[in-house]
């Protein structure tokens, strides 16, 4: 099966969406653009009742900012999943656990 | 092996982080400003001279990105992958494959 | 004649619009959308052909943001001018003025 | 007097700063950000706990975006105030006032 992002490439190169789609600043423009986006759904509402009202809208959006990142990660060099691990590994120094408790 | 986001949510569970990190309109501004700070990285530079310059910040905020998006799929109920091929499915219809190319 | 500060609170209170609006959460959130969408104008394309191509629309958008930037100003308290200037003297500070040259 | 572009411009002028802060899509970019630092202050707290705790942050940041906006509208060609008053007669004739009501 197809990873995530082969799909996405071959999806671009079908459309001839090969030149704009693979420079790092308007990828990383685009995650920017489609997060607030995301947040747009929240603009004048509680956590809960934006996704109650509009649950299918927050998926897509959240969608988007997703294959954008996945995108850059492949232009840029990178592995996402690995990326967060890392950055995880990095954060559990950065906040360690308090005393008395256990990750 | 544990998915990223069972690692993320025991992580923020070992620390104490179970309120505001549940809050999906929390968890939608801070994707929102962590891609914005994965942007900073290309505010006065080209998409290669970025990459280039800082490779390991733009996979370091890239990660902050998408920790917080997992975190925001799982609380609205979603998961991110099946979203992301959701999303392509819908795309490929709105942006049909010109005449002479193949999917 | 009215400042464009009271227009804005005339025009939302004659809609009604005096509850969310006048929530500093909201108003910083709608500054980073409309943010956002000003910066969607120049996704794929270079500043100058944003500009050529649509200066319309860059002006509604940074009209949009400045719009939200004010009731901000307004709800927390500050003059949106005063703060400019506050924030020039110290960024003359910051970034003090090579030799040779003159402010 | 000198009006707020023209100091910000003289700024940039005795610093050198005359290439790329003269650039349509870098300004946009850094309005984006900055408005994006503007809502970090919001990001985990109400809009009155944000305002209460870090009134002069929001000032700072808020005069961040305006000084960016200036900048954008000087390249674009345009007045910002000019625009902002005809974005507010246009959203009066998108969002009418209600019947009972008057402007």
């Amino acid at each position: 099966m197809k990873t995530l992002t082969e799909e996405i490439l071959a999806f671009n190169k079908s459309r001839g969406w090969t030149e704009g789609n693979r420079d790092a600043r308007n990828l990383a423009t685009s995650v920017s653009i489609e997060a607030s986006e995301l947040l747009e759904h929240f603009q004048w509402l509680s956590g809960e009742q934006a996704v109650a009202q509009n649950r299918e809208g927050t998926m897509e959006e959240a969608a988007d900012v997703y294959i954008y990142l996945l995108q850059l990660a492949d232009v840029a060099g990178f592995d996402l999943d690995e990326a967060a691990r890392g950055k995880i590994k990095k954060n559990a120094i950065k906040y360690p656990v308090p005393a008395g408790e256990h990750e």
